[in-house]
């Protein structure tokens, strides 16, 4: 019973006034009534008896209007809220919709095993995310999502993910603000819950990541567009510097939006001035366990601004599936010469048990894969291929960030809704440039993953 | 839909009697059990129809018995707990009232910019506060409380606020125990989702602050008095050096109480021996985003303990309010002369549009301010101005910790209940002596709220 | 009212029945019915007012099976999910069983005093621990909980504890993934809220503690067995070095296992290959607020692998109880002579107030004690007497760990379920080698508690 639908307090009235129709004043009453005037008629009940009756009949009546109150009070209490428990986690609603709470989260625990790795990769295992949330409505218009990683370093905020409040009174547009991603690049604004392999692609050296701003967005089954204005990270403490700020926004064009039949195209910018006029871009090999940058522009100086540019494509058309990516940044440095680093992937994926990648216009994203039969209750769950070529270059003027270019085999189980188990094999082709140069190796890596 | 009114027990068994006297064994019967009567008095039904037709009313009866129970178990079932969700959060009690439970937080975003700063203070944003609690009652006389900051520096502890347990099964006697604050400062009783400023007033600097320790407290309408004995913080680890421990106590005398119309006057003391004989008082200027300390005494060593005194005024009148400290604290040294430092403050403010600043009893504080019309409900919200004038003098002797003048004027925008918009302006008037002299800004500060 | 009893479609469905089946149609029906057909027979009424009186039955009846329908689904929705807040918490449940949350914690709040201590232990107080919990069930067969600590050192993932994910789908065997302890040591699997002293005895410096792995186990009332595989702890970051592994098993006898009558005998056994190759056992004088440590290895280099070895015993007879257990673990070296550490507990209890402790063979641990008779509802709670003897020896070859033997005096009062005061006596009996030889201090310390 995964879903409780929902009455609206017109309906309940509805219900009540039908059931007490069903009353015996009106049901029995009609044939008995009907039967004491015809015996009346017949001269079978004389005039006294005949007033007794009526009488009684009448007195029930009344009671019968206080018996109407008090059911239909006890049924609008007893159906005030509607509280459910999919997929673990709690949501509660409030009969007309203005108020709701739902608590979920996540859970992500993988393993890694290395091999032909020159520079040493230590093998292990890791809680990758682990995450739990409380979002809602308020007032019908206000929404709101509180979130906390409680895996990874302890370090000041840290684990703040989303934490903001939005408003969507008016009409087509929604307000929000507080701490959250930037509107850019599409494997960014897909859930890790949801993304293809357990690690995005190369090119996420160039992410924008979350920031405290405020955003305005505006979603429709065709096209989307969203631009906001951010100050810097949660984590990132006040002093004697400014703190960096940026803006950004971007377009999506769904030309094809149907159910197992998309054509998704998009472009994003985003433009930043980093505190103390610092950046850095740097990439693991699509792992995350030993922790080991294969990519690291290290520390550039004297950068007044930088702006990335990124084009977007997905795909689909019944249970196949294919998103490619191209993100171009230019780094502009104070009495010093312009850097230009760029990254593209593409990544393609079947189900072999004939699903496909849920979309949504609202974020233009990927939704949770749910599998359309579950396992415990004679199905297999859902099975994923999937295959990524990804490639980024942080080699410019006299930055040499390395040049790497990867390959993915990934195999994704999704026995239940909320549930996934994912298997994949990365293989560093080519790494030219930077401090790991010539170090190729591969990595098998395991996941599970819980989330609701 | 906000709130949902609640089923007794006793109410319930009243309805399902009423609803089941409705039974058609009465309603019809009484009706058809005459007729029949009368018939058989008439002649017109014979001896053994009439007995057939008595027995028949006999048995449904006995199954109507049946059903009431069934049905006055499901009714009971349906409403055993009530749930709700007002304002986000959500919150379960049971119908006796003895067990309860609510999940709710706040979210406090800010914004800061700031001119004519000598020292440098660094704009920018931050996440001031992000909390999440889950309080209760148990067994009717428990009541609980466990909140954790997930905001600011992540050190060992510093993110648990109110974490403790109480017994309320004495007249008019409670007692707690666990982590919460020492009874001392009206602006540190006033949580600070429902201060009238974005930060608290100067002498905040003598605040006690939260300790792990034990306190009772009697709260009536015209006065209250608390007093507690507590160790160290959370955040303090243990050691070689015994913790500190302190003890205080706090009186309020209300001698006005009603809604809108209130003259609350409170004297409190605290007493503590600090750990490794040093104490140290600073403040930062009414904002927290650059993290500059104004005045700073720096570590005060060889101190054998230390005695804060308050005195606390606020008033109300209809939509208009006032609120004053003054806090005077002696610092005892071994064999080194005694310091003496203080500090006061006073605030007023108007809600234009007509609201008041409710006030509670119980802790003799101030409460969340909620407006008469909601935005998105044809309203405005509620808007109040604020003006403050607070001063702190850190100098004595050799410490030369700094005095400062600070004006504040602000502007609160109430939207919803829970929803809060603060524009602050501060400026330092007057910066003698200590580390800072003569610097003197103006902060433009900004905060976005959502608590429940 | 602490538990709402739970509504079974069936019974719903069953309910409904016997309630539509008391809607006039039928009851008034059935007597008014033959009323009318013995009228008719007497010739009371004419063939046309027959007709009419049976064509008023008929429509009724159709009318009433729209009310049934509608009726009905009120019925399921008000009962689609059984919703309690017991001992603080909330919970949520389905209707079918298949889905389920709760939401819990705990808290712990010490203070210790310590006399004759020459190395200096510092007085003080501590929020011990601080947890809250989501756990539940996903479509019948999974089951997840997801539990953090916010009290004790913020760094990376210290405060993961309980963080899986189970599938119990197959007959007498169920399987997780996640963060949680291995099986070993009676005393380790007991959680700390439901051991008899306020920290676990010296043996507890062998303890195998959390990994992120996987484990089988299988339950049953005489017996059961678990075995995992496992990676390394949360808060174990990667880096070049191979994290460590490692896998264990136990199993457990229970040739009595009825309410206040057990016996419970164990043997576990725990390998592991350290990162780094380096392993270090050290414990403190079973308290934790000065957090010193009493017996300490250090870091002992050079490790291959290590093994413990563990045998447990427990009995309860009515309200007297029982517990030992032994642990012998062998370090091997590379090149280096082999290592043997060991220590060993008994520890006995008696409930003056006659209640005895929970013991469950989910997992073949002791449970939350339960008072007989609550406080403020007449009675005076649950009240324990304890006293233990431990000691454990890290003195061999070139490693001075030192040797410790301790009892401690124990006082536990069980107010109402979920809540705890325990008060303490621990005196160090003998302390040989090791940094603290001759250190033999008293230590007086007071637990509240409180959990759900």
């Amino acid at each position: 019973m995964k879903n409780f639908s929902y009455l609206y307090p017109d309906r309940i009235l509805l219900y009540a006034v039908f059931f007490l129709a069903a009353s015996p004043s009106v049901l029995a009453g009609s044939e008995v009534l009907t039967l004491i005037n015809m015996l009346h008629e017949n001269g079978m009940v004389n005039k006294q008896q005949y007033a007794r009756l009526m009488d009684e009949i009448r007195t029930g009546k009344a009671q019968r209007e206080d018996q109407k109150q008090a059911l239909q009070k006890q049924l609008d209490d007893a159906t005030a809220v509607n509280v459910s428990v999919n997929k673990g986690g709690l949501q509660v609603k409030s009969k007309d919709g203005a108020f709701s709470a739902k608590i979920g989260g996540r859970l992500q625990a993988d393993g890694a095993w290395h091999h032909e790795d020159v520079s040493a990769l230590g093998d292990g295992s890791k809680i990758r995310r682990a995450r739990l949330y409380l979002k809602g409505t308020l007032f019908h218009d206000w929404f709101y999502k509180f979130e906390y990683d409680f895996a990874g370093s302890g370090g000041t905020n840290k684990g703040i993910t989303d934490i903001w409040l939005g408003y969507s009174g008016f009409d087509h547009l929604s307000i929000k603000f507080g701490h959250f991603r930037d509107p850019f690049m599409l494997q960014d604004q897909v859930s890790d819950n949801n993304t293809q392999f357990t690690e995005r692609a190369l090119p996420d050296a160039f992410t924008a990541g979350r920031h405290i701003g405020i955003m305005a967005s505006s979603n429709h089954k065709h096209w989307t567009a969203a631009a906001g204005f951010f100050g810097d990270k949660a984590s990132v403490a006040g002093g004697s510097d400014d703190e960096g700020w940026g803006t950004g926004g971007r377009l999506t064009w769904m030309p094809f939006n149907e159910k197992r039949h998309l054509l998704h195209l998009g472009l994003a910018a985003n433009y930043r001035q980093p505190e103390g006029q610092s950046v850095r871009f740097k990439q693991q090999a699509e792992t995350h366990i030993s922790g080991v940058n294969f990519v690291d522009t290290g520390a550039i100086n004297n950068v007044e601004n930088y702006l990335a540019l990124g084009a977007e494509f997905a795909a689909q058309y019944q249970s196949v599936y294919a998103q490619a990516e191209y993100i171009h940044t230019y780094v502009h440095r104070q009495h010093d010469s312009d850097l230009m680093f760029d990254g593209w992937y593409v990544q393609t994926g079947w189900f072999i048990t004939g699903e496909s990648r849920p979309y949504t216009h609202k974020g233009a994203k990927f939704k949770a894969v749910k599998p359309d039969n579950i396992v415990g209750q004679g199905g297999w769950g859902a099975w994923e291929l999937g295959f990524r070529y990804s490639t980024i270059n942080l080699n410019d003027h006299a930055i040499n960030g390395g040049e790497l270019d990867n390959i993915t085999f990934g195999l994704n189980w999704f026995p239940a809704p909320g549930l996934r188990m994912s298997a994949n094999y990365v293989r560093v082709l080519a790494s030219t440039g930077g401090s790991r140069a010539d170090d190729e190796p591969g990595i098998v890596q395991f996941r599970g993953q819980w989330a609701f």
